[in-house]
């Protein structure tokens, strides 16, 4: 089959790979309909995180079960799924109290490499969700976002205990950051402040729920939150880059008693005790638990009552993924979705 | 009046002080019936923190009502009262969201000095709450624990989400520490590990409701943490010394998706993001409100099912303030009482 592999940082390559086969009795084999590049790509793609190259990428997908390992008992040949970065066996009481990222069997997909034709999914009756029959095209690109982008601002925007009578600040205008907006919307947020300096991205975040813009980054951009909210600053806020930057930003943009989700996967990241303690604020996140909203944003998606399939601005076939990384890396795309 | 007044590290006196008088319309005058030193009196007496002296010291305090200025209208003369460290109006929307130690017009009572036979109780209707009629003599310990460490140790405990069915873990066996382990007994937890070296600390945490007490420290006692939970980690850990080491400890004791209630002031430390973000854990903490439960906390101390008093083992007259400090510096009290 063909998938995605990295040799070095910019060198992403689609070339022929082994088919997938079924290794564990809970395995399926899925046909990847869509999949696409994702923010956390870049850290390798850019140098920041090594490459132990060549290695196969992506971590996110829907396709169709071609088929099931005889221990695999709610799935079955042809169901349409969507799934996530963790393979998780939603049984163990990590699972069951919502953290399916952090399953004490938990398998990272971006070892798999799920940028590919065809893709093994371990722990498949935890990790797979089915839809009602085959969705209309024009969804796919959503559901796509569900399994991980929409999933990890929805976690974000959880994780800040976005609510009703809440104002929400989200720093990051990334796909994670536009679609926790979108996310704070769903929750019943009362104001929800876009922190972004793009044009077409505050668009987008307007159009997902964005009542207000703030342009301004760092101590700037805090002030001005703070500025928005009778000084207090934000109840709740969405931390979507994984900076000491975005960090610092996102925490003094957060009221006493607020809440800070975190989804922006750290890198470098050290977080001063002192500020920290006088902060009193609660901070969340890590990498999201998708699997524990999945049904519900299948669901809202189906139903069309969400559409976070206009992140892709990009829709190239899987053999263009390197014009995709590009495209993303130099900013000109938000996301990229490559169809196998 | 008579003051304890700190000069140097090491150096604390009790001198003469200017009398405390009403400066705004909303202060009242206490009389001082019992105060005490505090773990964090320790961090400039010991020079950890820098010292401005001379200085007034204490900010734990029980006392009757001597006058209130014009605005105060919830307080008389011959009130017993009970107050925390921080005077808050409790009346702003980060108060009235339970965060009165961060409240918008918080006046720290350590700058005005409690170890003294009076004090003046900055926005008095906010700050004090009264006890129907005069406590019995016995109950004055506990009634003061209540101004300040039981509060911390309840703050703790409620930041890191105690409750039913779950397995809490105490890092700190001075007096928030033990009272931790009473607000977790309290909060109704199913298990509760006091991770103490100490024999006499140990007996009052078994006493307070300990289940399971855990000698190890550092990484070694997360590791038997995690030995005694499945390999999983607590539910919930209190977090009460306030160093890397103790941050760090309570961390990764606390399993994915639980929470970490820290309430030892933080001195030098760096949490490094990285293993924040894959712990996938709650932090919350901070001074504590104590005056959010302050209601809660006299009610119990008054009806006798709580004895938080116990964690005074020194008894001194005020004029022995300096005996107190160096009997805690040198861990042969776990904290000391001061009657003016």
């Amino acid at each position: 089959m063909r998938g995605a592999i990295i040799h070095a940082p910019g060198d992403v390559r689609v070339e022929e790979r082994p088919d997938p086969e079924l290794v564990e009795p809970t395995d399926a084999v899925i046909e990847v309909t869509a999949t696409c590049v994702c923010g956390s790509d870049l850290w390798p793609y850019r140098g920041i995180e090594d490459v132990h190259g060549p290695a196969p990428m992506g971590h996110e997908y829907v396709g169709v079960v071609r088929e099931v390992g005889s221990d695999v008992s709610t799935l079955q040949e042809g169901d349409f799924v969507v799934g996530s970065f963790f393979a998780s066996d939603n049984t163990c009481e990590i699972c069951l109290a919502g953290y399916q990222s952090r399953c004490v069997d938990a398998r990272p997909m971006g070892a798999i490499g799920t940028q590919a034709q065809f893709a093994r999914i371990p722990l498949a009756d935890g990790t797979l969700v089915a839809t009602p029959g085959m969705p209309d095209d024009d969804l796919i690109p959503g559901l796509l976002a569900a399994s991980d982008v929409l999933g990890t601002g929805w976690f974000g925007a959880s994780a800040a205990e976005v609510g009703p009578r809440k104002t929400v600040a989200v720093v990051g205008d990334g796909a994670v950051g536009l679609l926790a907006v979108l996310a704070a919307r769903q929750l019943g947020a009362e104001r929800i402040i876009a922190m972004s300096r793009h044009d077409d991205r505050q668009t987008l975040a307007r159009e997902f729920g964005a009542t207000d813009i703030v342009s301004e980054r760092g101590e700037a951009g805090a002030a001005r939150i703070r500025e928005l909210t009778n000084g207090l600053g934000a109840h709740s806020v969405v931390e979507a880059v994984g900076t000491q930057e975005s960090m610092m930003q996102a925490i003094r943009s957060t009221r006493p008693g607020g809440h800070v989700g975190y989804v922006g996967v750290s890198h470098g990241v050290q977080l001063p005790g002192d500020e920290l303690f006088f902060s009193e604020v609660h901070l969340h996140g890590g990498p999201a638990p998708v699997r524990r909203f999945l049904p519900r944003l299948i669901d809202l998606i189906l139903s069309r009552q969400i559409d976070p399939g206009k992140v892709f601005d990009l829709d190239l076939p899987l053999d263009r993924a390197a014009d995709g990384y590009r495209a993303m890396d130099e900013r000109r795309a938000i996301k990229a979705l490559l169809r196998p």
